[in-house]
């Protein structure tokens, strides 16, 4: 094993974790193909190059900004990176070098990511800037390790919400089905839940609060709405 | 901020945190000052440059063997620190640049952590390799942002530990008496508990079994020894 000098390249690479009302999704932007006999785009996560006097934590919140206008949403730092055989694919090197302007050997990159809800407004914000929501039980072809970074990402979503029950609000609207609740649980375990057991449960919760209004406009009967409570839950849980 | 070209050095830092009778310790290695000025070491954290085509986890585990002895923890990657400052102090840049031969500009580590006991046999190996254990409620001053480091560990540590409470027996040897299962406790969350709600908490605890052996040839009352049964506690909480 070489002892000598070397310099990777250090980079972040952001991944956004939204659920909406068709299931949890992923952001995706699209590089362009720059290896001659590939044509077209192909996905990968929102990241770039850090900047030499930059901290990590800033240079990911760069990163979402210019290619989300998104500023709001909490990144964390989740996992970094580093396998050399991660900038082999001569396409994906080609592409980094093109868009850096630099020569690159080997690229570390640290990961963040976020989870939230996909609202309307974050949608239109998100179509302006030529990302794209995927459902995550169908991805495309991803350039570098994109796919282990997701994959990793999705499994601290589940080990966290183990944890914290609560953070699976932060992913849905205000107002919620239990339709939509049991989804995003099933989307986030991997696994699909009885029914009349999930309807029994959210009975027994006194945090979900239903409420009175129902959907509006649907092609099927109206679901009732809840919300989540969250005084009525840190008092339950102990949780600040 | 400038968007040039620049090629940080990457590294790898162990964060071991083992407990013996005496307490909760971090293991720390001395590096010799280098600035005129300075005389004498200052305490690290086991550390190195990582190689051009190593794997990130493979230069945490060579560092762990080449400083340390042991191959046995498993190291687990818990954060990236690479704020810019971290290598301004010039003393601690001298060293490094000294150390590896290289110009070293900005220096990013990925940390590893991993959670032991600290038995007699490791006490030895650790001696041999001019490592020591020091009280983490006693650190001396460190290199770079070391105190960071073990800091975010410690919090991880204590995390970790609420979300899966039989992580805490891999820190106590086989047999373990009431009084250092209390001490790591009260040490993991950092503040005292009650000694006859934690009797009563061990004795409604199936898992932590009673043996019919006491200590040996201490000044004081002879203390029982418990041990962990990882069968029931499994059985108990359905984990794997």
């Amino acid at each position: 094993m070489s002892r000598q000098a070397f310099y990777p390249h250090l980079s972040v690479d952001c991944v956004l974790i939204g659920f909406d009302e068709e299931g949890l999704k992923v952001l995706l932007v699209e590089k362009t193909q720059f290896e001659p006999g590939h044509t077209g785009t192909i996905s990968k996560l929102p990241g770039d190059l850090i900047y030499e006097e930059e901290e990590l934590d800033a240079a990911a919140r760069r990163v979402l900004f210019d290619m989300t206008g998104m500023s709001s949403p909490h990144l964390e730092q989740f996992h970094t990176f580093g396998a050399p055989s991660r900038i082999k694919n001569p396409e994906d090197r080609a592409w980094v070098e093109a868009v850096s302007g630099q020569k690159i050997g080997r690229l570390v990159t640290v990961a963040y990511m976020a989870m939230l809800r996909i609202s309307t407004k974050l949608r239109k914000l998100m179509e302006s800037h030529k990302t794209r929501w995927v459902p995550v039980d169908d991805l495309p072809e991803l350039a570098f390790d994109h796919r282990d970074i997701i994959d990793l990402a999705l499994e601290r979503v589940r080990s966290s919400v183990k944890k914290e029950p609560a953070l699976i609000y932060d992913m849905l609207p205000a107002k919620f089905t239990a339709l939509q609740l049991r989804r995003l649980n099933e989307e986030i375990h991997g696994k699909p839940m009885d029914v009349r057991n999930f309807h029994k449960k959210i009975a027994s919760r006194p945090y979900i609060v239903p409420l009175d209004e129902k959907e509006e406009g649907v092609p099927h009967r109206a679901a009732r709405y809840y919300r989540f409570d969250r005084k009525i839950y840190n008092r339950l849980y102990c949780r600040s």
